[in-house]
């Protein structure tokens, strides 16, 4: 059973953090049918933290998780921070496969959403 | 002439900055037949800031354009700084039309980039 965890940095503001939280909801209620468990995590200022969220995917039969770091540049968050908390989470589940995906900004298709959300404004 | 201007917040971090530069460079290079002009400029911490990139599509000869935050939550920054920012500019130029796009984390592409990242990792 395949899992998405998108993780966010976490933001004092509530708001902010619950965004994320519906973005996962909606991805699991209208995103994909690959991905049987969507969840969000938070880096730090938020709840769910990263092992946490990685241990919620475990606990609800994830065989293999996706995590996916939803940040717009590659600073010290996403080359450091979040690959040492998933690799320390990898230890304890030895028998899950985890995998961290680009972060978000890195994607190809960035400037095509880039130009599709401009062209809708016009 | 359209212009499209991205604004990101603005790092210490100059390869942060660096970052938003190419990937305006990018679209101007392969993203868009409908913006003649492309731009990113800042919130703060970083040049261009947001009047100053406003000014360069105007000079270059922008008749309209569309500033597009690239922002993942919804924030003061989307919410107040940008548009107080912005709608400031405006008025030097009355002749140039200049319309704010929602923020990226609200485009109803995102569900789709965040699934296709996911995919192309496993």
């Amino acid at each position: 059973m395949k899992a998405l965890l998108l993780i966010a940095h976490g933001s004092r503001r509530k708001q902010s953090n619950d965004e994320v939280v519906f973005l996962a909801e909606s991805l699991r209620r209208n995103g994909s049918e690959r991905y049987e468990i969507i969840h969000a995590s938070f880096l730090e200022l938020a709840e769910t933290l990263i092992p946490d969220g990685i241990k919620k995917c475990v606990d609800e039969g994830a065989t293999s998780i996706v995590v996916l770091p939803y940040f717009l540049n590659s600073g010290r968050h996403v080359v450091e921070d979040i690959p040492h908390i998933v690799n320390h989470s990898k230890r304890d589940y030895p028998e899950i496969e985890i995998k961290i995906a680009p972060h978000l900004g890195a994607s190809p298709l960035m400037m095509e959403l880039l130009i599709t959300t401009a062209n809708a404004t016009e």
